[in-house]
């Protein structure tokens, strides 16, 4: 009998935004696994660290800083250790900041994994939302068309989406911040644009897209864009 | 001294499925409000109940089901009998399904109430990534445009979204299941579309679009679409 994967979603960094779920099974499960920088602690770890078994082995998975680069060799590997475990009958959660499949890395260990073994995703409060309640903004309500834009797509792609949602959520802004902020100023769109950074931890900022200092952001920061009711969105309700 | 109003997301369904910090705020508050429907249990209360003080007040929003009208005066009375206790000092929180500021009803309340008293909201697991985590699809992952579109929008404004996007998600599916249906079967999404129905309840339904035998939905309802790498999706990212 092997053992289950499981897909923990964290949170976005506070640890009390923890699922009760998640909290439960990783302190069942004997292996725990974790994305983690060269140097340094792994976030994920970070957030659900009172939850880990004393006893439980820890795998953590090295994958270097380079945000548009994935490395699917590292990936690779990882599953193999992971798979070990799983053959040997040990139930194994891997860590995943925000929700496992909003976005995330879990997601490359799930293909190399599902095949093979049962897996449990247990979903998470994502950055999407989390960004939203810190910045005391509803994201989307009613009938709003809302786009979820990763910041390193091409500009072309991004004012459209702008051009056309009712709201947005701009993810991954890091270094594309400049180029950005230009596409969403050209759209006329910078007094409804918050940017928010590190939602959830004590070092977050929150502070409207046109009063941001910087030309660079972290990578994990958004913009979140509101049009309220705009011309050239949406037209119309089918009641 | 004012109390404060709480907003907290409690989830898609699973009562394990709220965070630790909506679990502890909720077993410490006086007063809980959450929307009911006119007959029957409220969802929201339902999803929380193990956490509400025995000796807490309890506030239900009675919100008939019409789900493309909105009834502001229901809500604004419901402010105002929130109002009087946050005034006498007492917390408030407000049970929210999913997140609160995700398709909620709670930002009607949040608007009526923020100008006047501190206001906290607790992000929550959303419909949006419970759906993705049961039918074990992921979402969204590195650079792929997500789309969130409302199911009561007009066919025009949907079918430019499932033409641009990679990934959708159509929210509020209800009664507009067979219109949404010809929609996704018209822009050739049909295999790449999944029907998930009250997702981590015990009654949940999980299944290709195209087997879906009925013509309506409920409304906790969602299709998933994955286009994968698709030639009209976006076609570069800026590295």
């Amino acid at each position: 009998m092997s053992g289950t994967l499981y897909g923990l979603g964290v949170g976005p960094g506070d640890p009390e935004l923890m699922t009760l779920k998640a909290a439960r099974i990783l302190s069942s499960v004997s292996v725990v696994a974790y994305p983690a920088p060269d140097s340094g602690e792994s976030f994920a770890r970070a957030i659900a660290a009172e939850h880990i078994d004393k006893n439980a082995e820890e795998i953590s998975i090295l994958v270097p800083m380079r945000p548009d680069k994935f490395p699917h060799e590292i990936y690779a590997e990882a599953a193999q250790r992971i798979a070990k475990r799983l053959h040997q009958g040990q139930d194994v959660a891997v860590l995943c900041e925000g929700d496992p499949f909003f976005y995330g890395s879990f997601m490359y260990l799930y293909d190399l994994l599902i095949e093979e073994f049962p897996c449990v995703v247990i979903p998470g409060v994502s950055s999407l939302t989390a960004c939203a309640a810190v910045a005391g903004r509803p994201l989307a309500g009613r009938n709003s068309l809302l786009s979820v834009i990763p910041g390193p797509l091409d500009s072309e792609t991004i004012s459209a989406q702008l051009n056309t949602c009712e709201a947005a959520a701009i993810m991954k802004v890091g270094r594309h911040f400049k180029r950005l902020y230009k596409l969403v100023e050209d759209e006329g769109l910078l007094e409804r644009a918050v940017y928010v950074e590190r939602a959830t931890l004590s070092e977050q900022r929150v502070l409207p897209l046109a009063d941001v200092p910087q030309d660079r952001a972290p990578y994990f920061s958004m913009i979140l864009i509101d049009k309220g009711s705009r011309p050239n969105g949406p037209k119309s309700v089918v009641t």
